[in-house]
C-alpha cells in the first residue's frame, strides 16, 4: 500500500497553477513553489508522530523536514519539464523518495562513529537530540520508507521496478555508502585527483546523476533523454561537489548551517586542499558546462535543469 | 542490472538434483542443502571482496555470510514449494534478499548504542571486527543490496514491485525498525502481553511473514495461498520469538552463539519474564498449532514447512 495516500489532489493543483516555465515567474520563485510542495508531500508520506512508535516518528520527521535546499527533488521535477512532463504529480512521489535516501545519508554519516557532526541545516543533528538509537534506527526507517514510496510512485510497474533498481543502486556500495567509506578510509592519506573524483561520483554523485534520470523516467522520456537527463546530473553532481569543498574552505558554520573547516581538520581530501581554490573553481565551472551542454539534447523546457545548474555553484550554503 | 548474474545455471542444477520433497531425504539433509544453496547465492551476490571499498565488502561479506540458521530464505523456499513450486532457482534470489535485511538489522542492533553485542553467531560482531563506522555503513550497504537483488529476483515487474513494497514495509517504521525502537523504548518500564506482542509481531514477525509471502508470491500462487502463507508465517513468527526468549533464559552463550542473559540485565520485556516459563511454552506450542493449521488450504507438499515450523520450537539455538 502506498504510504500517506492523502493530499494527492492538492498537490497536483498546486503544481499545475504553478505556471513553472512561465518567464514572468522567476527562478527563485519557482523553487520556493517547488520546496513547498516537495515539503508538502514529504509530511504526508512520513509517519504521523502521534502513532507508535512515537520517538521514531519525531525523529524521522525532525531530519527529513528541517529546512534543505532540497536539490535532488528539484532536480527530479526539472528533468521531468525538460523532458515534456506537463503534470508533476507523477513525478513527485518519487521526487521525494530521493530525499529521503539523502537524509537517511546525512543522519547516519554525522553520527559520532562517522563524522561526529553537532549541526545540520543550522539544527542540532539527530543523535544530538534523540540520542544515537535513534538516529541511526531513524536513518534505517527512512531509507526503508524511500523504497516504499519510490515503488508506489507509478502506476507502471515496470517504471517502479526501474527507478528502485536505480535508487538502490545509487544507494548502495557502488554508491552513496561505497562513496561515504572510501571518503572515511582516505582521511589522512594522500591520496590524488582519480581518488577524490571516485569518491564525488560515488558520495554524491550517484545520488544527484540518479534525481536527473528519475525526472526523465517517469516523465515517460525517450532512452536518449533519459541518458541526457544522467550525464546531465553526473556533471551537476561534480559541480555541486567541488562546490560544496569550496564553501567548506571559504564560509561561517552560520552560513552553511552546519560545521566549516571540519574537512581540513579531519585531514579529509577535497578540491581546494589537493589543487587550491582557483584551480577547484575552474574545474567547478568546466563541470557546469559540460552539464549544459547535455541539456541541448532534450525535448522539453530546460530552462528550470539550466538555473538549478548554476545554483549548484552559485549558492552560497 | 541485477547483481551477481553468474552462477544461476550451477544453483538452479543443484536446487533441482536436491529432490527436497521425497521422502528418503531428511529434513535435516533437505535443510543443510538449502542452506548451501542459499550461501553460495549470496556469495555470489554480495560484492567482490577485491573490489574497492575492499574494507566494506568485507564486512558486508563477513556479516552476511557468518553461519546462520537463514531461517527466512529457507521459509521462503519451502512456502514455494508449499504453493506448487517445483523449480526453485525462480525463488532463490527474493529468498537471499530476506536474509540481506536480517543480516544489515542484526548489524545496526548489535552496534554498542543499540544493544551493544560482542557476539553474533558465534564470532565477534561486524563493529568489534571492523570498528563501529563500517559496521554502521556495511548494514546500510546490505539494506540497500537487498532491493537490488529483490527487484531482480523475478522477470515481471508486477512481481518485483510487489515483492520491493512488502520487503519495504516488513523492515520500516511499521515493522523491523519500529520493533526494535519499541523493544529500546520499554526497556526498563512495565509493559504488558499486549505490547510485547506487538513488539514481537513488528521485529521478528514482520520479516518471517514477508518470508513466507514472497515464497508463494514467487510460486505465483493464488491470492488465497498467499494469505495462508503470510497466516502461517505471523503465528511461526510469534513462536519462534517466544522459543527465543526462552533459550535466551535457559541457554549457554556457546549453545546460542551470542551472549545470553543479557535480556535480563537490560531488563527487556520478554515472555518468560512477563509470564514464567512454562506459560511461555503452552504459547510457544498454542502458535505453533495455529501455524500448522494454515497449511491445510495450500496446495502443493507442505511437509518442509510444518518440520520449519516444528524446527523454530524445538531448536537450541
Amino acid at each position: 500500500m502506498a504510504p500517506g495516500g492523502t493530499g494527492a489532489r492538492r498537490l497536483s493543483a498546486g503544481v499545475s497553477h504553478a505556471k513553472v516555465n512561465s518567464p514572468a515567474v522567476s527562478f527563485e520563485k519557482t523553487l520556493g513553489e517547488f520546496r513547498t510542495l516537495i515539503d508538502q508531500r514529504l509530511g504526508d508520506l512520513l509517519p504521523d508522530p502521534t502513532s507508535s512508535p512515537g520517538p521514531l516518528h519525531e525523529a524521522m520527521r525532525y531530519s527529513a523536514l528541517a529546512p534543505g535546499k532540497r536539490l535532488r527533488p528539484c532536480l527530479c521535477l526539472a528533468a521531468a519539464i525538460a523532458c515534456g512532463a506537463k503534470d508533476l504529480e507523477a513525478v513527485l512521489d518519487g521526487a521525494c523518495s530521493l530525499e529521503l535516501v539523502h537524509c537517511f545519508s546525512l543522519i547516519h554519516d554525522d553520527l559520532p562513529a562517522i563524522d561526529d557532526d553537532d549541526l545540520r541545516r543550522g539544527r542540532p543533528t539527530c543523535h544530538k537530540v534523540f540520542g544515537e538509537a535513534l538516529a541511526i534506527l531513524a536513518g534505517d526507517a527512512l531509507f526503508a520508507l524511500a523504497f516504499q514510496v519510490c515503488l508506489a510512485s507509478h502506476s507502471n510497474p515496470q517504471v517502479t521496478t526501474k527507478l528502485g533498481t536505480i535508487l538502490a543502486t545509487a544507494s548502495g556500495s557502488a554508491g552513496l555508502v561505497g562513496g561515504e567509506v572510501l571518503d572515511i578510509l582516505s582521511e589522512g592519506k594522500k591520496g590524488d585527483i582519480d581518488l577524490l573524483q571516485t569518491i564525488h561520483a560515488r558520495k554524491t554523485g550517484s545520488l544527484i546523476e540518479a534525481s536527473c534520470s528519475f525526472g526523465a523516467i517517469l516523465a515517460q522520456a525517450s532512452e536518449a533523454s533519459i541518458q541526457a537527463c544522467g550525464s546531465f546530473g553526473k556533471s551537476v553532481g561534480l559541480a555541486f561537489q567541488i562546490h560544496d569543498d569550496i564553501l567548506n574552505e571559504t564560509s561561517t558554520s552560520e552560513e552553511l548551517g552546519k560545521a566549516v573547516g571540519s574537512d581540513k581538520e579531519r585531514n579529509k581530501l577535497t578540491y581546494p586542499a589537493l589543487l587550491g581554490l582557483k584551480e577547484s573553481e575552474r574545474l567547478a565551472n568546466k563541470a557546469t558546462q559540460e552539464a549544459l551542454e547535455s541539456l541541448s539534447q532534450l525535448p522539453g523546457d530546460t530552462e528550470l535543469l539550466r538555473n538549478l545548474c548554476l545554483y549548484s555553484v552559485q549558492r552560497k550554503s
